[in-house]
């Protein structure tokens, strides 16, 4: 427990703080050279942490930070852009005298501890703390949750919450939730799997709703806003009664969180499985390449990859991860026959660096069209969509 | 998520299960040759698994089991041995035809996923995990909190306890357990950091209570008692009350598992730093060696250290570790002017193999003398107590 980050987040438990987290995206980190600068943070989280910003024009304020591991100081401002057609709100000033952000942390978690002297009053001060590698961001992640690219997530260290706290709702689907009537009895005494909520979002959103780029993230908020509503149905009655005892607290909580996780985990990967199937590809799916590598998709199967004969320029591998800063390494000794490997990801953009990197080692990103405009432009006309990775894949076989 | 640890869990996840979690002793391994075989589990574990055997002579029960990752079956027998002077329960029946249990083995975390049919009935089957390496360990102890040498922990891993279901409490002192009227306010207001906590049991247990091995373990578990005191005044009041947002609840909750982790983390290094003092040792706390190596403790200072015109032969370097499985190889690369190491441990045991490897890699085990004969005898006679330790030290500075 020597490492500095441990010791860090210990310091800023107190109950005078609030927590928000949420992964750099290129335009946050400046990797898109956009017009804006600075972080974009979700109005609802300014408001909750400056109440004085709910009105005026543009509105701002002011507060110290110090920005770990480097030990910087800055006077940052949050701001509230609301004139003629603008309303984002951002937190800025973050570069001079020299630069905090690069582009080259695009993807990274950033954590934002927040000092309130009364709960009604604006924030004065914030630690920070910008992550350097997987190891101290799975360290924040095991506080506050898994935090997938997106709003972030608030979290209230000391757990002494006021009335009403605001937490941050992942993107909801109104046509997906699901009230208590609706669910079925044998989800309410067994959790549903992550497959069962996927076959029910397929069966709301099928294959006429739209291309596969439109399906994967329709869909995938469906079965979110499944997810948490059936948590919700589940979790709820337990809870409102209160509890007796610490452990039975907490040991119900850690099903939960684990639940999550899980959740977090499998999503993205049979998502796209059923993706595959309904496009008529052929593939094997968390099959053994060799060793214990077991690469998340290989086309046309996993019998023509281990057959000798079958050429290897008509194999095909994919991997599936929400997050790519540092894991698109983790693919790289999947699947030894196939030398480019492909990497869906729903990352809010990657920097040029980080870009030239990957296909420097082979890697060929896969991105939903929607989140194309979120890369840098250079960048974006190189990106693949779903739809052309499963079109090539497919003339691939034919060939 | 590939590795098969994630699905598995996920497999023995649902409502009819009873999780066990614990550590294996030397003596479970079969790495002290005692006549005992077996895994002990205490009894109010072993009732509330298998009601049926809370009388009778000997009673005992069989269950089928599935030994994972080997993937090895078996029929295994728990049995109370309870006749003339015995008392004690243990699962025994692993090694035939074939050994399961292995002597290295001990210190690593063996999870049991006991699975009944109903709430009142004995279980009939057992899905176990035996940990081959420090990942899957952690993986566990994110889902069930930190597993430390002793007698493990129970997790009820859908959340859906019964009435007034069982949990172990660590090694509670009677004496140092606080009513909600002992505790000071501000403890209430803020949580109290580890280090007032142990400066409290410092102050009921001062230096007369006994040597330092006495005073270590003591004050140990009379700082738990006052942790979980504090934690349940400071808790309790919180969630009798129910919650009416699952966030809210998992946010809680977190913080909560995350105090006892943090605690878990620096609870040994700071009693041994408080011991050290009374002894009057010269000694530096978590000062760098070289580059981003922090070792716990560099004896007589990390000045001393950092002159090349002190002698080596007059450094010395501990750590300190509640387990040392795997985690004793984190320390060879601390203090590289200092070759042979000290390691403070409370796990039950090393097996003779494991203390071979420690011994060549030049650790030397410091182990409070009470948990010597949990060891197997060839290596308790070469094993440092703690008071041996700080003579040495002490004899070493003068010389």
């Amino acid at each position: 427990m020597n490492s500095s980050i441990d010791a860090w987040l210990d310091s800023v438990s107190g109950n005078d703080r609030i927590w928000y987290a949420k992964r750099l995206s290129a335009n946050d980190s400046g990797a898109t050279a956009s017009h804006q600068s600075g972080i974009y943070i979700p109005k609802p989280v300014l408001w909750t942490i400056f109440p004085s910003m709910k009105s005026g024009s543009n509105p701002d304020a002011r507060f110290s930070a110090e920005v770990m591991p480097v030990g910087e100081h800055r006077t940052l401002r949050a701001i509230w852009y609301n004139e003629k057609s603008r309303n984002e709100s951002r937190i800025t000033q973050w570069n001079r005298p020299n630069r905090i952000l690069e582009p080259d942390q695009t993807g990274a978690i950033i954590l934002f501890a927040f000092q309130k002297r009364s709960s009604k009053g604006d924030a004065e001060h914030a630690s920070i703390w910008l992550c350097q590698n997987e190891a101290e961001e799975e360290q924040i992640e095991s506080i506050v949750g898994i935090v997938e690219p997106g709003e972030g997530t608030l979290h209230y260290p000391a757990g002494l919450v006021g009335d009403k706290p605001l937490f941050i709702q992942p993107d909801m689907r109104k046509d997906c939730s699901l009230t208590k009537n609706d669910i079925p009895d044998e989800w309410l005494a067994n959790f549903p799997s992550c497959q069962e909520l996927i076959k029910r979002a397929l069966s709301m959103m099928p294959k006429s709703w739209g291309g596969p780029d439109t399906r994967l993230l329709a869909r995938r908020e469906c079965e979110t806003t499944l997810f948490y509503s059936v948590e919700r149905a589940f979790v709820l009655p337990i809870i409102k009664n209160g509890f007796s005892s610490v452990d039975e607290f907490v040991d119900l909580a850690n099903s939960v969180t684990n639940r999550r996780k899980s959740r977090a985990g499998h999503s993205l990967e049979l998502h796209l499985k059923e993706i595959f199937q309904e496009e008529g590809l052929s593939f094997s799916h968390g099959e053994v390449s060799e060793g214990n590598k077991k690469p998340d998709f290989i086309f046309p199967s996993i019998d023509a990859y281990r057959d000798p004969a079958w050429p290897e320029h008509k194999l095909r591998m994919l991997a599936a991860k929400t997050t790519c800063k540092d894991r698109w390494r983790q693919i790289l000794n999947e699947a030894n026959r196939i030398a480019h490997k492909h990497l869906v990801t729903l990352q809010q953009g990657v920097s040029e660096n980080q870009f030239r990197e990957m296909v420097d080692a082979g890697v060929m990103l896969v991105v939903p069209k929607k989140l194309h405009g979120s890369y840098p432009e250079t960048v974006r006309a190189r990106l693949q969509s779903l739809e052309q990775f499963i079109q090539e894949t497919k003339s691939f076989a034919k060939a």
